[in-house]
């Protein structure tokens, strides 16, 4: 038997008793042992059936030699790192869906793991429930990884959708996804880019074997994405979505950023709907590979959880620790060295300014306004330069 | 140091070969040991290069006690098969990408290796390289799987594409896959179902836990599929695409079968085209996931071999196995019980036959020929029964 304690039960940590409490005899069979949960940690009220569990110390988890693994699910970089910390020292697995936390500390807590013979899993950081940290770093362990693009946000993508396909502004489709619980009240870390800048980060670490922070990535989200702007990216075959990529130089160094990008529909990127989540990996031998789905809500994510408890029940004491190496300014490139055609919308003639282009229309374009997309590849500097004197309205990369 | 025999120098085991040779340090870390090709088993001439590890005799890989895991990309079931048990029996852990042996024989094989504490991996045998069979047993593993389908055969999925993008009839096509090396001179078993059908069925044996004999899979090819077919399919916004389709039934049973199928244009399996592959998978907590990339080809399949063997290296000896229970006449059901809506093209009043329709129309349609899509769901059976007396020329699944 092997004891659990859920640190956090929120929509995931309540999504996990769920799952750890409806399925035991099937995950016994798969983990190959009955896993108990033994603790519920949380300060707030719990159901009346889930009460014997109730703890509010975590002392109780961190002092009992019971407990063999622990699922944070609290959230946030304070009391989550803290208890993580504390409970691997203490000799206990740990599994979350934080990805706040192992973005920022994975590469210090996956070496704590280490030492004490214990684990560190994350699998559904990123991605929810989409099977991806263990493909990326087990499946395709063969390959040099070249590049990764996703769409990792499923409420950024829900309101780029919403805009493409019901004519939406972007505020009436946060307020939108906001009524539907897609979007928090505050949605800051979605809509500005933050939490996909955590998920690539977290892939980067795993695909390319260096610490990438999230600082170093620079994130634009979706804020200045406007409806002229999707119509004209439609003219154009087009989609706009929020990308998370990550690109291998030739000198080994890693191009990552999150922004808004044009995205050609053919694309399978481009066929990724409403909160829908997918990641696309691109490796030497295996080309390009992608996993899809549902990105975000309890079951998905819990599920992904759970699995990691299975495999750490499955390989007792003897699964490979996941790692990477320390990062550093030698890690990551400027954004800037990446080449893409930009979609530019501007007042005046932008041909002039960059050369060959490819003219867009719309219907209801105001007077002054028109849009292109450069036929020439630059970086964004380089299109800034070209657009000096141009009043320009937005500049968004194009997803070749 | 570990050492790997490869058995079949053909196109997958040369690429083993290859990534083994080529990537030797990176391999090595992710292993947590060096990898050393010792053997490579053939038949035929080497290159050069490759001639001091060259041997035509398995006994040398049977009785030599350095040899720890043996990669079998002969194909076949014959010797295939033979050589697995020898290399099993002699306590060392085999890697394939052979389906077929797999499909007819993975149950008695995982039982060996479980007797034996070694490893038995295929993760190359379904989707050549893209990660299946560890997301499916792994990441999934909290999650009931209700359903599984697929587009599992990549020459078949081009002969499709071909036919409905370039106009091109099936023979047309089928001799521009063959000239391009995506379908074999006897391209029987892509083109009558029977590759997708041993593959449907191993995911059937991860997924439900009992084997799934190929033998009790019904499969249908795409020889009867015409452009007739492929016009009116495309006039009811849908694509015809071969399936491999496993759907567990309320009484625990399996339902599987390999068909054409008419899919919406909005389904994500519909944007799958050339030699892609995609499988989707839905499971009770995380909704529908899918996996997407290059299900064929020497460098994907060979890296999913590579990462097996990564896999058993890094966890040496203490891998959990693979396995699955016997099957039986009571774990699959007729495919006559899944129901769905059905497209028929046939001569005469399909309406009066089938009641309320769809009625589908193209340009050049035959002067006696109609088509639909039946708006109530049936079994095959119970369309057959309705459409006697028709003259039926196709009759093809909607997935829905």
């Amino acid at each position: 038997m092997l004891n659990v304690a859920v640190m956090g039960c929120g929509t995931v940590g309540s999504g996990v008793v769920e799952i750890l409490l409806g399925h035991v005899e099937s995950i016994a069979r798969k983990a190959g042992d009955e896993i108990r949960v033994k603790y519920i940690l949380d300060l707030r009220e719990l159901p009346a059936q889930w009460e014997d569990r109730h703890i509010t110390d975590f002392s109780v988890i961190e002092q009992d030699p019971e407990v063999d693994i622990v699922v944070e699910t609290m959230g946030g970089v304070g009391a989550a790192l803290e208890f993580t910390r504390r409970a691997l020292l203490a000799g206990k697995s740990v599994v979350t869906s934080n990805k706040e936390v192992v973005a920022a500390h994975g590469c210090e807590l996956n070496r704590i793991a280490k030492e004490k013979g214990v684990c560190y899993l994350f699998e559904a950081s990123v991605g929810g429930g989409i099977p991806i940290i263990r493909p990326l770093s087990q499946c395709l362990a063969a390959n040099e990884i070249l590049e990764l693009r996703g769409i990792l946000n499923g409420t950024t993508n829900y309101i780029l959708t919403r805009m493409i396909r019901a004519g939406l502004s972007f505020e009436e489709a946060l307020a939108e996804a906001q009524e539907k619980g897609y979007a928090e009240r505050d949605p800051s870390a979605d809509i500005l880019g933050h939490d996909a800048c955590r998920k690539i980060c977290i892939l980067s670490d795993i695909a390319f074997g260096r610490h990438i922070s999230p600082e170093q990535v620079p994130a634009e989200g979706i804020t200045g994405v406007t409806l002229a702007d999707v119509d004209y990216a439609g003219a154009a075959g087009k989609k706009i979505k929020l990308l998370g990529r990550a690109v291998r130089q030739a000198d080994g160094r890693i191009c990552a950023c999150v922004a808004p990008h044009l995205v050609d529909q053919a694309d399978p990127l481009a066929g990724v709907e409403d909160v829908f989540n997918a990641i696309a990996v691109r490796g030497d031998s295996i080309g390009e590979v992608m996993f899809y789905g549902r990105g975000a809500g309890k079951l998905p994510t819990a599920s992904a959880v759970v699995a990691d408890v299975i495999d750490i029940a499955s390989h007792q004491g003897h699964r490979k620790a996941m790692s990477w190496d320390e990062g550093g300014d030698d890690v990551v490139c400027s954004g800037d060295v990446l080449k893409s055609r930009w979609y530019v919308r501007g007042e005046g003639d932008l041909s002039a300014a960059l050369g060959c282009v490819q003219s867009l229309t719309r219907a209801d374009a105001a007077p002054a306004e028109s849009a292109c997309i450069t036929e020439e590849e630059m970086t964004r500097s380089e299109a800034e330069k070209k657009l000096t004197g141009v009043k320009v309205l937005s500049l968004i990369r194009v997803l070749d």
